[in-house]
């Protein structure tokens, strides 16, 4: 059987069941880690405080293109996915090791572009690049781990299997908008300077939802994912994760307004399916949302609500109540995802 | 300037100046790295003992053909080649990430064979894998990350930084026969069965030198590297980050006894620049040598020492100290890399 059949998430299983099957017994409980294969991170017990490590590739022309993304914006993007990761655990990044491969024509101006789009970002949020390897290759590929931990030995970590029945779903920000920005750059859409900028900078310019995902920790949610394959992908992760399923009410997803102008038809689609929005997907008690939507510093929104049944299947339903069909193609999409 | 113009280690250099000069005010005092780019592995203050990251790619067509390493073999050696970082800095293997991109048309076969093989590695050093990453690529590439620590809060590390001029120069085990496999498989060549099977051995299951790396800190030495692009370059390494020479007696350099047999014109050349036979090359007095030989698991060889230049500069004598040269062709290999 190829890789191709078996898909990404059934390959990531086989390898967990292998990999978990051996350690069982042959890794000292002191340690055996506290989340294993098959989360945003990896976690395992400090010496004070709870460790987060996570590792993202980022490959041209599999994840990126040299045609629509600068090289000091691929290299925010590329530590950006990472730290999403760390957020999405509610953690602190503390350092990030860049293994680097280019061709040997690449210009030197370029490469050192791209750290200057990494040593940005990493200086917001206190992060120390402290190492990596740098190899020939014949097209670029960036691979960079973050190693971060809980705030304080107290302090739990976010997970994707913490979901319960009764919990409602939400999502930070606004969706759809890098999805957008990476059609209009690839297919050389038009729209007025101000959307222009915007889709832009949310396709090549993600902002990791650090402090989102503190606070989060703060007021008890035990769930959260980064969006980073789509909304209902990644809502789809934290289902299997918690053996749970759920239900989205269309009307309710947080369309970023100027692709909602500007994508009319397929906006919600964008939302939906998008991916790269890097906001956080979390289920918690209203009352818990309600607390964090008065102090998080971006929109919090209610999309829906965890349901009982261990399939792990995601129902949109639109206001009414009644089941939204997304076209069959669309679905089938996410779905074979 | 393209980046074959300015060279892996030129750019490494250039790279860590950006970091270094971004991070200095930046990053709070308290998470400043002990060791950052430009050494072994990464090191910064845990809250126990000091903490140990490395990461390397294994990339196909550039660092390993699946021509001469079977899958199983590849899951092994890039997994050994971290831990050989983690040992020249005389650390214990902790946690490893694996990020894996593959072609579609893989076989779902020869990736579990993958990943046996780094797991058979993983369990003898009581190493867990923790989590990684896949995605799709045009051919297949493999980057590891392994975090670690010093024993514990009292145990230095090693460093390339610490040599002092009187210090001998020595070497674990035996040299050259990594490069003779490569050799062998890739050109057809013919031994004995004996010789083959020592030399494929070499290529292709190299075993970290994790005790050895233990048992230095132990004895008190302070500088070590692991053998990887060549005993040469990866002197050099040393010499440049201590800024001091060395003086090397090509008579005593442990050539492997296969690769004497074997290739006895350029059995000195390729232990000399062979590279990937993940021994440790180290630098400490007499006496503490002695101390080692007595009880390490494996041959430790006295090659040289270190004399006071700055320039880094690898001089090769015979026997009766007159100028020993290597071909001028590869001694500009050697220079150049």
């Amino acid at each position: 059987m190829k890789v191709s059949e078996l898909g990404e998430f059934g390959l990531i299983d086989l390898l967990a069941k292998m990999v978990n099957f051996a350690q069982d017994k042959q890794i000292a409980p002191s340690q055996q880690p506290i989340i294993g294969i098959g989360d945003d991170a990896a976690a395992w017990h400090g010496d004070a405080s709870t460790q987060l490590a996570t590792v993202d590739s980022f490959i041209q022309g599999v994840h990126f293109s040299l045609d629509v993304t600068p090289w000091k914006e691929l290299g925010w993007k590329a530590l950006a996915i990472n730290l999403s990761d760390i957020a999405a655990m509610g953690g602190v990044p503390k350092y990030a090791l860049i293994s680097l491969a280019l061709p040997d024509h690449t210009e030197v101006d370029n490469v050192t572009a791209l750290y200057q789009g990494m040593i940005e970002l990493a200086q917001q949020f206190g992060v120390a690049i402290v190492g990596g390897d740098t190899s020939s290759s014949p097209f670029v590929a960036i691979n960079i781990t973050v190693f971060g931990s809980a705030r304080n030995k107290d302090k739990p970590i976010l997970t994707r299997s913490g979901a319960k029945v009764g919990d409602k779903v939400a999502v930070t920000g606004y969706l759809g908008a890098a999805t957008a920005g990476w059609e209009m750059l690839t297919k050389g859409l038009q729209f007025d300077p101000e959307a222009t900028a915007c889709l832009k900078r949310a396709f090549l310019h993600p902002y990791p939802r650090i402090a989102e995902g503190q606070l989060l920790v703060d007021q008890g949610v035990k769930t959260a994912i980064d969006i980073s394959d789509g909304l209902i992908s990644d809502l789809n992760h934290i289902c299997k994760a918690s053996q749970v399923s759920a239900r989205i009410e269309v009307d309710r997803v947080p369309i970023q307004p100027t692709v909602k102008t500007n994508f009319s038809a397929r906006a919600l689609e964008l939302a939906l399916s998008g991916g790269e929005d890097y906001e956080l997907l979390f289920t918690a008690s209203t009352e818990v949302i309600d607390k964090i939507s008065a102090t998080a510093p971006c929109p919090v929104t209610v999309i829906g609500e965890i349901v009982a049944d261990k399939a792990g299947k995601i129902t949109l339903v639109d206001s009414n109540g009644n089941p939204f069909n997304l076209s069959k193609r669309g679905w089938e999409h996410f779905t074979s995802r």
